[in-house]
């Protein structure tokens, strides 16, 4: 682990030191491979067995009409397009359904940054109602121990006794995830140096993203602000207030202020109204957009983050410019041959 | 922490070595306070606002016709006398409700040990909407901070910015639950030397438990068996198994291995059927018994624990000696003035 963070830290600075492609040194490519946690090293038999598992619709119980694929739909922006996703007997999610791509490189996950691993994250899913048919995690796990075919994978992936675990079922989805990575996109290929890359309303776009202060919270590998969370050492104080600045008109249009964010799960009153910054990478692929997928189109979400965080109205032409930047940040989903072809 | 230990340890140890009243060394009295965290001292302000919480059914939401005290009615025994208990909306809970009296003995909570402290779990409970109306934690702090009285009983439980927060909710109700003790049984006063305080069959029962094997796994203060979970340094791979021996009449009789115990929450296979071991003192207030309350009287649940844990049938006059015995465990339930007269 400290290895690898030393190794992603000269990669950037690798980056930062080239001859500039602009003078833009706050922004950061994406790096060949997320963060990988030590008790669950990656391996392709892993992440073959997660991703059967992930398009593999009794995962979530008998008769469920849903995969993890079906709101997390890898081959359209990895995301539903609804404001909230449709769960089992005719539920809905709580929050809109967040892109798995480039999932990896969140430290803290859901919308508060409740979960503090992927890991984690999955076990919470696998034993949501909403989420899941099965009764209890252990049905899960019988369903797995009961299928010749899983139980050879699991024995793969993980040598050993017991193989077929709940923990290792997350792993292997875990592992399976972190593969899901969208390289070349217009903004890396510019900052990797090439300069067409980029069409000049972009490249506005992107000094705008700057000096009106969006970068301020949309930093970093993923553009998901400060890393929160025990994972990158960093305590867990690392949210950002959205509205920030309470009253606007859109407030009320959108409801933006009627979920509480991390108050509603911590109870701490200062954290009314806070959230994880999230992540733009190929933000132009997952509307609609903020936590109740109320705005249905990139640009009106740039003129609400401008008035909600900034107190700012946008000339047009700015809010057009951001978009054509927020655009160039959409990259290869790549997608092994056995997704394209199967699936649901 | 250490001295608190320290002085339990001692006290244990003057108990053990006192003129013994018969050879029951491996048997421990109740000591005067259980063990208490370090983040959560106790304090008057605290428990006596954990108290008024307890009582009050807009803890649970708006609208709730049920408290904390509902469904653990600490007069009667600290539970509510029914297989599973009555949630919110209809709801059922998934397994028998546990008596509070003496919890601040357990080191994790829930049948299956699932949350590693009391405060934990209380936060479990306060987020769960079989049991709370609140559509959030948050809401029920915001009903909190919107209501003086409480706001000054946070304010003198907790000196400092923002007392009321969801931890120190849970604070004040542990610390309150911590208070809840039921000194002087027969059993206790036996220990203490009065001989006179068990009856000569419950004293043969007392040493039937041990000779036919119960003790093996009910020991300890709350006999509740060796100490699971990470509070007593002891990692959390003390559970035992219910039952023990599959295949009894008993099995489809009450229903008893239609739950998975912890294996339906770890998804670990070598789980299935794990249990916490479940207290023993007061057992006689808190009928119905095991998981599912699928057994309504204590004779039998001594024949079906002989039957599915060591394979006997034991002849009726010990089940009743045995029985004579767990009666002997019920202390006085001390319940402040204000508890009697109050309450729902």
């Amino acid at each position: 682990m400290y290895h690898l963070r030393q190794a992603i830290l000269a990669l950037c600075l690798l980056f930062c030191l080239m001859p500039a492609a602009g003078a833009f040194e706050h922004y950061q490519p994406l790096p060949g491979q997320p963060p990988l946690p030590a008790d669950n090293p990656p391996n392709p038999a892993k992440a073959a067995l997660g991703q059967r598992l992930f398009f593999d619709r009794h995962l979530l119980g008998e008769g469920s009409p849903l995969s993890c694929n079906s709101c997390h739909d890898l081959a359209s922006g990895g995301d539903d397009g609804q404001a909230l996703s449709r769960g089992q007997h005719g539920h809905r999610t709580a929050r809109n359904t967040p892109t798995l791509w480039n999932i990896g490189f969140q430290t803290v996950l859901y919308w508060d940054g409740r979960a503090p691993s992927l890991e984690g994250q999955l076990l919470d899913h696998l034993r949501d109602p909403t989420i899941s048919r099965a009764p209890n995690l252990g049905a899960t796990i019988d369903w797995l121990l009961a299928e010749p075919g899983y139980r050879r994978a699991f024995a793969r992936a993980f040598p050993g006794e017991d193989p077929v675990t709940g923990d290792n079922l997350a792993r292997a989805l875990a592992d399976f995830l972190r593969t899901l990575l969208t390289p070349d996109s217009p903004f890396d290929r510019y900052l990797g140096g090439e300069r067409s890359a980029l069409t000049s309303e972009a490249r506005r776009g992107m000094q705008l993203f700057e000096d009106t202060g969006c970068l301020s919270c949309h930093f970093g590998v993923n553009m998901a602000g400060p890393a929160p969370g025990p994972a990158m050492g960093l305590g867990d104080g690392f949210y950002e207030l959205f509205p920030n600045h309470l009253g606007s008109a859109y407030d009320r249009r959108y409801g933006i202020a009627d979920d509480l964010g991390r108050f509603a799960y911590t109870g701490n009153p200062w954290e009314r109204y806070m959230w994880r910054v999230p992540p733009l990478r190929n933000i132009a692929e997952t509307a609609p957009y903020f936590h109740n997928g109320s705005v249905a189109t990139l640009d009106e979400a740039i003129r609400v983050m401008a008035k909600t965080q900034l107190r700012l109205t946008l000339p047009e032409k700015d809010v057009q410019a951001i978009e054509a930047f927020l655009r160039s940040l959409t990259g290869r989903m790549v997608l092994p041959e056995e997704m394209r072809n199967g699936g649901e």
